[in-house]
């Protein structure tokens, strides 16, 4: 049913990592809805670019985990397994730090 | 004659304007839930990094649209009446820009 | 002798402002020959990520006063005269704010 | 056998990368030199800006290869040796990515 093969799945993360992720995400998804009601009653701008910010720091606190996670099992997979596996994951690694932790 | 009404409220954005980010921030709350949704299924790291990524990128167009809102609207007549009100404006907007715009 | 005509150059920062930046920028000069030092003596890769990191930091200090400096002066006369003009600023402002400060 | 010698030098880098960088950090010296100038001279400061952010993206050009280059030999050593060792490297990795790389 995943639109990912079997290896393309994570390793299945800590249940408490994951536990921990999702209640983030959940409060994200409250902040943006706080946003939209920001936004409706005209409130003052500098107080929606700060609760903006917010939420891009909560993002990135998700963001932490899901790397942290990635380093410790499918990144450490492939360097342990040497070569040109390792090379790659090398570089996916150093595009990910430097396109999407910003 | 105050930049800002008493109750710190933004002068009333224009309809247009308001809508478009109403609209961009219904897209994030969407693109928060697949998060959720992506986590609950251990996707691959690769693509929930990118995936957050992009609410990122999202949130930083609503951030744009409100920060030309509060430069021509609210900034702009601080700056007008010039003195300490200018001056505070100038600090608040130095403040915003390298404190939230990342 | 400028390459710009003299309605594009700043109009006269403070002494004090101008010779804070100057400062800086020496130091940051400082910095960057320091990091010569450190990648030609194979210092530890983290060890020159954080002094990487200062430079930015440090780089992001002169921005700040460039900014603060901008919206005094140069914006605000902008800002001041209305119209078109301004409006051309807000745009500009954006700009810089998005893709400059980062 | 560990990961990282008693003095926390790098692993030698190979040549090509150090000259690169080497050569990299020498142009970012020259570009500093040139915001002094502009800033003696000044300049428009929407053009400082402009330069102010050339220098950061030459710098992050610096630091993804420092970055390839920590994770290819000083962090692998690390995660193949697993256990602790390997931990510690995740969470000094994390840190570098989102307190190092903006």
């Amino acid at each position: 049913m995943s639109p990912h093969g079997a290896d393309m799945k994570s390793e299945p993360n800590t249940a408490a990592a994951k536990a921990r992720n999702l209640k983030r995400l959940r409060r994200i998804e409250g902040q943006v809805r706080g946003l939209q009601k920001m936004v409706e009653e005209d409130r003052y701008c500098a107080e929606i670019l700060t609760q903006i910010s917010s939420v891009h720091e909560a993002l990135r606190g998700v963001g932490r985990e899901v790397m942290r996670h990635h380093l410790s099992h499918c990144a450490s997979s492939a360097i342990r397994s040497g070569g040109k596996k390792a090379d790659g994951m090398y570089d996916e690694l150093v595009d990910l730090m430097y396109t999407y932790t910003r």
